[in-house]
């Protein structure tokens, strides 16, 4: 098997998306985080900002339960606004993971592109004490913890992936390699998937 | 942080235990797996073919929370004989992670030595279809399927896991680093981990 595109998912402020973006670097192949969100917009009629706020994460649990609800009794075949966005931008992973050699972060990458043989799914995650100092020196404090931050974040992103993929987010099995960057330090996390992607 | 100890928890046939020994000639390090079951035998009572059948697995579901229902009542302290081999295995493992440098296999070894900062958790996990052509190459055929056999044995192992730790096993943030030995291969899962440890 000669892997030709990777995966990446990540707990927040875990150092995923710096790894995927250090990696892409190394491998020289293409990366798509906000890149992505760029091709979406382009490719739709969904402003850049509701990709962000709305492509992975379910706004709160109560909010998103709310949108599901509202989809009764529509005629648009029951497809709410978060469906057509998610199904759009399944459709640009599928395409980008055609086009081979790329690293997709997020956006149940690893889930939409299950068929195929040749991908490399990754989690990354870390410690909350590592997590809450990287995202407090990465994005400033705010009022609320850097704790409540990261667990809030997560949970929609888990909410999100439950009702898209049916799946638990972050299930072992679901990953070919776990990472704790917290206790590897994300250099050496970059180097190990750099040097195994090379070598299988 | 110098590792000293690495402990490997293992989906059954997905190689773990080979994986481990590799490591440790690697590493020239201590192995512990039927070495840490002749080791409990000596430094207590228990038969090892008990160690083997009941200090990693349930018994069955059923059978498991019969052992349990069996205690109330009990005025040895509610210790039983299952709990008993839990301590005693519990404490060798603490003893062997002092002497440091060794690789422990299995029985909750790093729910157990948690508190030590120089421990390493690995989980090796693989696809059914490679575990189940690895169990009847090295074990044989049974009357049973492959499958059922492989689910039957993880299952048991999450059972017991959950008893004695009250987590789920497997649970991804439990483990710096979890591998899918199907993908990656038997051997590159050992030199990328004797790399990383060297390294770290």
């Amino acid at each position: 098997m000669k892997t030709k595109v990777i995966t990446i998912s990540r707990e927040f402020g875990s150092g995923g998306r710096t790894i995927g973006k250090l990696l892409a670097k190394d491998l020289n192949w293409k990366f798509y985080d906000k890149e992505l969100v760029n091709k979406i917009s382009e490719q739709s009629n969904f402003a850049k900002d509701f990709i962000e706020k709305r492509g992975e994460y379910a706004s709160s649990k109560s909010e998103f339960l709310y949108s599901l609800l509202e989809n009764f009794g529509t005629t648009n075949g029951g497809q709410s606004i978060n469906d057509k966005l998610y199904i759009t931008q399944a459709n640009i992973i599928k395409e980008l993971a055609q086009e081979g050699h790329c690293i997709i972060v997020g956006r149940c990458a690893n889930h939409i592109l299950r068929p195929r043989d040749d991908v490399f799914n990754i989690f990354i995650h870390a410690d909350d004490e590592f997590k809450s100092q990287r995202i407090v020196r990465l994005y400033g404090e705010t009022e609320k913890t850097a704790i409540s931050r990261l667990k809030d974040k997560d949970r929609r992103r888990a909410v999100y992936y439950k009702y898209y993929t049916g799946e638990k987010w972050g299930q072992i099995d679901n990953y070919d390699l776990a990472l704790n960057s917290g206790k590897i330090g994300i250099d050496a996390c970059v180097d190990l998937i750099a040097r195994l992607i090379k070598n299988i």
